[in-house]
This record gives structure tokens, C-alpha cells and sequence, in this order.
């Protein structure tokens, strides 16, 4: 099964996460990125990769690079505000890197949050913002929830429907807990990423039924190259068992990103035109912080001790897996697919830098 | 199948919505409800029964009324603000009736988000809020989004466990189109709102694999009475299809409701018990209204117009099937399940007021 594919010490080369900073930084400003751009494109990119995202991770300065040489990123590029109030901004990220504006966006929500106690940025014409939960995790430090979405290019159907009309349009929701690991939620809103989909694609293995549907309805487990003869299931897949429920939470999220912002919907974008929306909320307004994260604490422990299903380890809170992959990941080093790990070195040498890694 | 089961004319009386209105007020009331909250609390209750929702309509006069005559829901309540800032406020509800500390809330957040641009009201020491989208769309006159979440008495296990630890939490989200319907999400976190499945135990019939598992992790089809041995599934079901994704929805709610207010996350409190998170945000900071509501009617109209699967009529937006049961029944009454019928007509005499219905 595709979602059982780990990295491992025969398909994978483990590099230290300064080694990974520095040499994706290094590739975004030979193609003309900024360094202070560039150090922020890095650092969310590595991020993703430390917590075993892969999918989201180093491996991306790929084709964003190759986006910013084609012109397809506006670099230098200028995160505009349009419009903003007291707790409000509505931006633009001026065509440029998705990670450099939704990273600006947010430290602007958590401005806002600091002063008035909430603060919400809506992005348009902007581009992939990588791992979404990067941004909701932004708060954390300053003892706030965050909140993160962003629309995608369409490759889900909604509820009864058969033609692919929404973005996979993830979630990302962050709050701190005290001695337990923060809680962080980052989901796609359809029952898999569609970067599960494309790995089990390149490895050749089957996807489970339940994850996409051909255009005639029937369950699809060989998943061809992206055309509009299939699509994925919206989180729940039937009608029975709640695909309303994942589509209507996509919507929420191209509401949010793509109406609000003005910049579109998924279906009005050509692929690679991402919205984004950020929200922060300055847990002090409510109560106090130590209180809050001992209550977190409290609930994380809880669900912790959770008998199990049968053959089943533990019960996991959001955010676990993440934490342990970091937690090896910091001491021993990032592990890079091969493939990947040649890909980004070649990839340094084409644009004329130097291979660091 | 539980879920096909439709009020119809040999099964239920209609009766006007204004009727229902007046013979909710009258019993709140006679139980020493002030009018203002007797009203409050029957205008949201004959509003989910006007849009279809039956399982939080009028019939649930009965049980609130009986928990302000034992004590435990405390009237007249007063819902009082332990500290606020410019766009935040703590309540407690004083453990009245959570319907009117729900819309008390909700009027206060949009008051913030007036001034502000944004406001979020999370709520303790509540109850049973009823139909949680109601307060969302309380949003809608005001050209605002609204977002609303409530806790549940736990039925729902985590994602890998086996034992009840979670509500079903629903959230509720409201945004204003232009000519097509206002966009209205209302969905528990769990793959089934637990009405549901009371329902089908009432009519004596099966739920679907998919809704509910016993202890061991077997598929549960005939629901018992609430006790330990089963559980609801999160939305998702198994591990392959996202439980984790309606786990973690499920959990976000516990943090906006309960953590953050202090009240106690579903698992803490006792049945019945229930903390509340209100959302308001002004469309208008970010853009004007009419083309946020154009773009709204755009992105309707698409997916009304998307193929459909084999077997499917149309797509529908979440809101329409809520939006076709309004329309039949403010013209031609609010069908009342007989069973509840009765109930309410021996209610009102029960507690010494008049039958109007």
C-alpha cells in the first residue's frame, strides 16, 4: 500500500537539516530570490521534511526554481496589503513563491491577533504554500492558535458528483499544549492528499478503493496520470458514510481562500494558482495560557490512554507522528529519496550554485 | 435504511411555524422562562424544524422544559460576560437554557466584528445549543460569515481507539450568496450525527457498517442503548479512509469550546454539559459584499451544474436540501412526527398552559 511507503536507509540519504537549509537557499537566490525570501522559502521546505512530510518537503526547491526561471513565480516578488482594518488584511502575493506570502501573511494575522486579539488575512494571487499547517504552527511561539487553508488545483469531486470541481483544499490547525506535544491538525479535506496518490503512481502499487473514483463511479486503485477521467473521493467517499461532510469543508476553504480574497475558487485557477486564508487568536484574550495548555495537557494524556482497537499500538493525537519523525529526523539527520537527493544536487549545479549537501 | 426515513403525512401533522412558535414560547414560559427567552429559545428550535432538521426541532421543548423544572438547566439564566477584549469574549452560561446563550453569544460576536472586523465568543458552563447552525447563519443578515461549534456528551472514539472519548462536535458554517442559496454547512465531526442512530434504534432498524463499531472493533449495525460497549466512528471510519481527519476535527472543536474557554473538553463533563465557540467575520473588510456574493452565485451555479454520478439526480451545495425543506414548509406547515405531537400537546398541559397546536 502506497501509505505504507517509509524512507529508509536503502532508498533514502540522510542529510542535516542545516546542510538542507543552506542548500535550498543557496538554489532560490542563484534563480534570483532575495536571501531574506530565500532563507523563508528554505526554512518552510526543510520544515516539512524534518516533520516527514516528504511529499511537501526539500525536494519541491525542484520545481519551484524551475517555476521562477520559467516566470511562472514573480521573483523578486512583493506582498501587498489591498485592503486591511483592525484585525483584517487582504493580500496579495503578487504572483510570487506561495511559502514566502503565506509566511508574511501569518506574521501579519499574529500582528493583528497581538493588538486586538484576532487577526485574519486572506491571500490572493498567490501560489503552493507547501505543508499548510507551517503557518497555523507560526503561532504557537506566541501563545496563540493558529489557523491555515489553502485551495488546490481541482482533483476532487464533489458529493455525487463525477468531475473533479475542488482542490484537495487542506486545513491546518495549531494549539499549544504545555509538557504534551503541541496539537496539529493538517489535513486535506479529501479522504487522501493528493501526494499519496502520485507516490503510489511512481512506485507502481495500488491505492485502496475508497480513495478515487472513475467518472462512471466505479472504484479506482490504479490511478492513471491527472486527466478528467477520475477523481478523488471528498473526506467520507459515499453518501452514506458522509462524503457531504469532506466536500463541504473544501468549499468552506475556497470560500475563505479563494471568494473571500477575491482571487478565485479552485475551479477558476489554472494549476499552481493557490489562495490562502490565516488566522490567529491570542489564547490570553480567553484565560490564562498556563491554565489553557495544563487543560490541553489534560486531554492529550487522556486520549493517549485510550484502549485501542484490536492490533492496534496507541491512540495518536494530531500532530505525533510529525513530532517524532522530528525528534529523529533533528538528531539524525533528514532523510532525502535518492531520487530527490540527486535531483536537488543536479539541480544546484544547473542554476550555478554549489552542491553543500 | 435509518437515513431515508421522511416525515410524511401518515407519520406526522403539519402545523404553522408561527403556531409551533407561540405553543414552544407558552410551555418556556409556564416553566418561568422570561419571554424574551422563551422566545429566543422557540425561534431557533422552529427553525430547525422548519429546515428539515427534526432530530434538534420542536419536539425537544419536552426534555429542555423538563431540565428547567428539575434544576438543571438554570432559568431565568443570565449569560455573563468573565472578560472580553475588542474582539473576544469569555462567557459562562450560567448552565441556562444553551440555545439562548448560544444566540446571546453569536450577537455579541457580530457586534465585534462590526466594530472590528472580526469577533469569537467561546462559551462555558452551557447546554445543548440545539441546531449549531443556526447561530452561523445568524451571520448572514449582517453580510458577514459565521462559524459555530459545539461539544457533545461523548460518543465518538479517536482515530485507533476503541472506547467513546469524543462528541460529535459539529460545526457550522454560514456564508451569504447573491441569487443562488446561502451557503449553510452543519455536520457532526463523527462519520454520523448521533440522532441518527437513535432514530434507527427507535424505528427498529439497521444502521449502515461505517457508523459505529463495538469495543472489539467489530462493525455494529444494531445499535444498543447508550452504554460503553460501542461507539460512534469518527468521519473517515478506518485509518486507510481518514478517521484520523474527523478525530482531529472532532478535537479542534473540544479546544475552541472547551479548552479555550475553560469550561472542560467533551470528555471532562457530565452528559448534557455542553461549551460553545462562535465565530463572526465582516465580509466587507476584505472586499465588496455584492462581488463576494457574485462570486458565491458562480461557484454554486458550477457545481449544481456538475456531471453527476450514475444514479445521482444533481450535485447540491450543503444548505439546499435544509433551503427545499424551508420553502415546503413555511407554505404548507412544519410536519410534526405524531409521536412528538402529542408530546408537546401533553407537555404544554402538563405544565399548565394552553394547547395551540
Amino acid at each position: 500500500m502506497a501509505h505504507k511507503v517509509k524512507l529508509n536507509e536503502s532508498n533514502s540519504t540522510r542529510v542535516s537539516a542545516e546542510d538542507l537549509h543552506r542548500q535550498l537557499s543557496m538554489i532560490f537566490q542563484a534563480v534570483e530570490t532575495p536571501e531574506n525570501h530565500a532563507d523563508i522559502a528554505a526554512k518552510v521546505l526543510v520544515s516539512a521534511s524534518v516533520r516527514g512530510v516528504d511529499t511537501h518537503g526539500v525536494s519541491q526547491v525542484i520545481g519551484y526554481s524551475e517555476a521562477i526561471e520559467s516566470g511562472f513565480f514573480t521573483v523578486p516578488q512583493e506582498t501587498t496589503v489591498i485592503t486591511e482594518s483592525e484585525t483584517t488584511a487582504l493580500l496579495s502575493a503578487g504572483n510570487g513563491i506561495g511559502l514566502v506570502s503565506a509566511y508574511e501573511g501569518m506574521e501579519i494575522a499574529i500582528r493583528k491577533a497581538q493588538e486586538y486579539g484576532l487577526g485574519m488575512v486572506s491571500i490572493r494571487d498567490g501560489h503552493h504554500v507547501g505543508m499548510v499547517a507551517y503557518y497555523a504552527m507560526m503561532a504557537l511561539e506566541h501563545d496563540m492558535i493558529g489557523m491555515s487553508m489553502t485551495t488546490a488545483t481541482p482533483s476532487v469531486r464533489p458529493a455525487l458528483g463525477a468531475k473533479k470541481m475542488l482542490g484537495t483544499n487542506p486545513i491546518g490547525f495549531a494549539a499549544p499544549a504545555g509538557a504534551e506535544r503541541d496539537f496539529v491538525l493538517d489535513m486535506a479535506t479529501s479522504t487522501v492528499a493528493g501526494g499519496k496518490v502520485g507516490l503510489a503512481r511512481r512506485l507502481g502499487v495500488n491505492i485502496p478503493e475508497g480513495w478515487a473514483l472513475t467518472t462512471e463511479g466505479k472504484p479506482l486503485t490504479e490511478p492513471e496520470e491527472e486527466n478528467d477521467r477520475w477523481a478523488l473521493n471528498p473526506l467520507g467517499n459515499t453518501r452514506e458514510q458522509g462524503s457531504h461532510k469532506g466536500y463541504g469543508l473544501a468549499m468552506m476553504v475556497d470560500i475563505l481562500c479563494g471568494v473571500l480574497s477575491g482571487g478565485g475558487f479552485s475551479r477558476q485557477l489554472a494549476r499552481g494558482e493557490n489562495m490562502t486564508c490565516l488566522m490567529a487568536v491570542d489564547i490570553g484574550r480567553f484565560r490564562d495560557i498556563d491554565d489553557f495548555k495544563a487543560m490541553m495537557d489534560d486531554m492529550i494524556g487522556q486520549l493517549h490512554s485510550t484502549p485501542t482497537l484490536p492490533g492496534e499500538e496507541g491512540v495518536l493525537v494530531a500532530g505525533d507522528p510529525e513530532a517524532e519523525a522530528t525528534e529523529d529526523r533533528l538528531v539524525n539527520g533528514v532523510p532525502v529519496e535518492n531520487g530527490n537527493y540527486a535531483g536537488i544536487k543536479a539541480r544546484a549545479l544547473e542554476v550555478g550554485t554549489e552542491v553543500v549537501i
